[in-house]
């Protein structure tokens, strides 16, 4: 069974770098799954530095929904997800049931023979937003990343760039 | 003398579930002191989603203010007190001197003959709040965490609903 | 060489006072270095707190822009940096080059004769912020973050007043 790893982390903490230098240890070529959409200049800037950081031992598949998908999609190489926090806002923008693709998740998870390093972020160490919608994705992105963690064989916290072991 | 654990952690880090785990293992049946007044339909949810997951295992006081006077009812059982930002909160609205009350609750804990088990959270990891209540807030909320943390005998900050050991 | 230590942490999660701790470890008296800047009574509030834990152990020197020059009048005492967020916020403030500053500190740091901790904040486990500034500032404090880390011998995170070591 492969290996799955979860690293988490707020913003700019490092996670990416940790998980990429993570998933590489575990075999090369590895494949990028995407799950960013541009949708203004500043998104599109943050994608292609994250791009420009990754050299040619990465093959980039992008897919902001149909994750399961992109994970059956498989050569045995290990396959990054980065990351969790815009698939679930890419559901629920398009009005998907996050429960059920979450719980799709898990159970995909379970059944891969090839590695998955996933990366989420920490969003619920802050005050509570005023905005209602803020409050429902914080909710909803703490809830999804507990259910990988429990689904994960190791959990990483990212921490000024370095890496806490969490599980 | 009693154990007095504290667990941290941000929105829906799975620190509740935590919290209930580890009072269970001290003892059962246990009490929940509950904290939370339901000003609003999103609050009556959240305190409904929490009451529906413990079990028979439990005995629930509501208490938003006098969380001195409920430690104080105790026959024995461990007691789970969830949680203190919506008590500091609670006391903060009526208007009560929460450091008062605060240094009051440090001295009741050392006084414990069974264990008790707070739940708190992380709200300081965010963005300073352009809300001059909110900042006041967050500060009372961390000064509060740091005193309670020094008089507990275990620390434990809950990452993607796994324990972190922290004291 | 020096060590150079990293304390970071949310607001109010008893950074300052676990950084203190640590500098005066490591010899006395130490040179604080304080980068904050009073605009407004709130700050200057804080500023007086901060001042009035500290004790005899301590000689200040404000700097609010050159970290650098501050480090450079050493005499072997152990400095403290309070704090890089601070620091890094003046420096935007006052739109000097932030990132060739920082660098500018990596290689200070890399050249100190005797100890130097540092307290910075994490910012950046909240939700997105809707001000675009705040999200170009908490990329810059984690990018920040994490250069320093990098550099330092140890890292420390503050929880709830409680260190959890991270290198």
């Amino acid at each position: 069974m492969g290996s799955i790893i979860l690293v988490t982390g707020g913003a700019r903490s490092g996670k990416s770098a940790i998980a990429e230098g993570r998933t590489l240890s575990l075999g090369s070529p590895a494949v990028y799954v995407a799950t960013a959409q541009a949708f203004d200049a500043e998104m599109e800037e943050r994608i292609a530095a994250h791009r420009a950081r990754r050299g040619d031992e990465w093959r980039t598949h992008a897919e902001p929904l149909d994750l399961c998908g992109a994970l059956a999609l498989t050569d045995g190489s290990p396959r990054l997800v980065d990351c969790l926090t815009l698939w679930l806002s890419n559901l629920i923008l398009s009005e998907r049931d996050w429960q059920a693709e979450a719980a799709r998740l898990v159970e995909t998870l379970g059944a891969q023979a090839s590695p998955v390093v996933l990366v989420t972020n920490e969003v619920g160490a802050g005050i509570v937003p005023e905005n209602r919608l803020a409050r429902l994705f914080r909710d909803a992105a703490g809830l999804l990343n507990q259910q990988v963690a429990q689904a994960a064989d190791e959990v990483i916290l990212a921490v000024c760039g370095l890496p806490v072991k969490v599980k």
